[in-house]
């Protein structure tokens, strides 16, 4: 099958909005295998929305609309799609009495617009797709060999319509679908994974791909199939071999955040974490809080921007900080372990570095970050060489801080 | 002048990457007024990008091309437009000395391969604009009354492509072109100003047009002139009313982020600021440290996430606790008063709130925060209903605990 898809909205062509409907649609198509030949944006406009169509269909299966479906005259895509096909539009009593309930529920007490009542008429014969999130129904026309689906423009009305009932009835046309599996991985080189696991990532089915993501990757394996479950089982020795390869740096499966795994661990171990930071200001404790519940393992960090702070909070010691500067292992371990003396925490994870883009120097170079994790039975320091802008250095420090968090925490060191 | 875009890249097609080019090249077009009738993405193809140029001109003076300048065979934009004026492609030994150089400079040590040779043939007689940032040149081909403009589609080569060689180029043919200025805006309703402006609102040279962010909202003042020299003199009255109208709660221009305001007036007043947050979590802590050369006025900042945390290192009273709560406005003033006394720092901004999703009661909700900050004059909190989920509570906290230093700072209150 081939698909065509076509939005439709001044907004677009004014540069207002960004067109991600069709990357969102795209995806999901290619996801079960129809080729997506042209993405396109028209405006309001009856002759140039009905020239994409007959040119779309006059190489294309299906066609995919989104937007135009809104009360005001300006909104005609249902009226030139029915057009298209030569079909009369016939209202839908299901569908009014959805749009006045939502109407009603979003506009307390106004009245409802007669002009509104157009969102309620359909193509005859279509199948209509309800919205689970706004006023405008959305619909299918089948005929003569052609499928036109046509979509409210609003993103995440078209996501719920797109997957509640869309995805359903192409599941019945193209039933095999790919399913992807994805390994987040943190604190190895997306080189050596990819040297190690070389007959993987040319195998043909499951198809495993190396994707770089800030400070650390991914691998993506995929393999087409009828349901999840037998998806699960193709990729299973897949996994399984990147698992004995990966092994600990594996922090987790399908993009779950690093510190909801850290959040995991600490309450099921029932363990308290506290942060000392200095070149990333607070963004470790702001990353770990992001986890709801997560006030019962991380009672009190502190943001320890001068050596005086360091000292006063941290009991780092003045002639480390002579000695070996404020950026330096020594210091990174005093750090730690001043808080979690001072705490009580079970364990502590400290950062200190040159963010930049000023404070470099010929031997510390901007970008040099020192982060420990210390708890009871011993502080591990690592030094990293950053390199990017200001706020990459710090967003690196901070995520390879809640990684260290997470390999004491697992025993890893 | 009528224009299209056409983006060319199978990666488009397959969801792979959203086109954010189509929107770039939109938003500039119609600061010069030049319409945009249609956007499309085509595959790397040549008879389907073929036919997406001829349908383009049958109804557009002009097209703006991106991507499929490559090295590779699939790269094929430039021959099908020259294919479609008829012209031949003609070796450019300038940009083949610039793709050498480019390429040496990134691949160290690997030799230079005849292949990627093909990014210097250029259609004959078009003008060749230079890439400042990668190896494939773009051009501008003028014929017959047409006009086709192929950029390259990496969005950052695009950008410095439009920006330094294009846009003075249709400068030349519309050298009128709408200049904005914008009012960032903090603590006053987008309804309350839309009244209090309803005459320039509108008006129709300036235009005023109000946006809204998220807690926050910004008015955007737009004129047509052939400088931004005459731009200014243009929109000077408008902007002197909005000050008159909004004062204090204008924050910035031209979206400044507010943590550099603040910055800036620490700097010039020299004076330290500290922090102490609860539900934040160390966020804004983390955006105060967004800025560089920070530290000289930002020291330290406490995490107290715990009762216990806010009595150790604040000096928040236990029966404040018991009596009030920590979520309380009490609380917000002994802790902010605190960190003052604590840190000797000359301003202290404290938070406390319920970011949720758990946690809220009939009395206090979710969302429910008090802010605070203190110097040696006074202290003052404000309590504020967030809605919308813990993320979003806790950066409008961040938001509006930065803009109440910003407040204290200027002696608004």
């Amino acid at each position: 099958m081939r698909a065509e898809i076509i939005a439709v909205g001044t907004e677009l062509l004014l540069g207002q909005i960004v067109n991600t409907n069709a990357q969102y649609l795209s995806q999901k198509l290619s996801e079960r295998a129809i080729n997506v030949y042209n993405q396109s944006v028209v405006g309001d406009n009856v002759q140039r929305l009905s020239d994409a169509i007959k040119s779309a269909f006059s190489r294309s299966d299906m066609i995919i609309f989104t937007g135009g479906l809104g009360p005001t005259k300006d909104d005609l895509t249902k009226e030139t799609i029915a057009s298209y096909f030569g079909l009369k539009l016939v209202r839908d009593e299901e569908s009014l009495t959805n749009i006045k309930e939502r109407f009603a529920l979003m506009r307390k007490g106004q009245p409802f617009p007669k002009s509104n009542e157009k969102q309620a008429d359909m193509p005859e014969g279509c199948i209509i797709l309800h919205n689970d999130d706004g006023t405008a129904p959305g619909g299918i026309i089948e005929k003569d060999g052609k499928i036109a689906i046509f979509l409210p423009g609003p993103p995440y009305e078209m996501k719920l319509m797109y997957e509640h009932y869309v995805d359903p009835y192409l599941a019945k046309k193209c039933p095999q679908k790919f399913y992807s599996k994805i390994v987040n991985i943190m604190g190895m080189g997306e080189s050596y994974v990819a040297e190690q696991l070389d007959d993987l990532l040319s195998g043909d089915d499951p198809t495993v791909a190396p994707y770089a993501k800030e400070g650390e990757m991914m691998l993506r394996v995929t393999t087409m199939a009828k349901s999840e479950d037998e998806a699960n089982k193709k990729m299973e020795g897949t996994i399984k071999r990147i698992k004995e390869v990966v092994g600990d740096s594996i922090y987790g499966y399908d993009d779950i955040p690093l510190e909801n795994v850290v959040y995991s661990i600490l309450k099921e171990k029932n363990l308290t974490l506290t942060t000392a930071e200095s070149c990333t200001g607070g963004l470790i404790g702001s990353i770990i809080t992001n986890v709801p519940g997560v006030s019962s393992y991380y009672k009190e960090g502190i943001v320890t921007y001068s050596n005086e702070a360091k000292m006063k909070y941290l009991g780092v010691k003045e002639e480390t900080l002579k000695e070996f500067g404020a950026v330096s292992c020594e210091t990174a371990k005093e750090m730690a372990e001043g808080a979690l003396k001072n705490t009580g925490a079970d364990i502590a994870v400290a950062v200190t570095g040159i963010a930049g883009p000023d404070g470099g120097t010929a031997e510390k170079k901007v970008g040099l970050v020192y982060i420990s994790v210390a708890d009871k039975d011993n502080t591990v320091v690592e030094k990293f060489q950053f390199t990017g802008d200001r706020q990459k250095v710090r967003r690196l420090a901070a995520k390879n801080a809640i990684n260290m968090v997470r390999k004491k925490l697992l025993k890893i060191f």
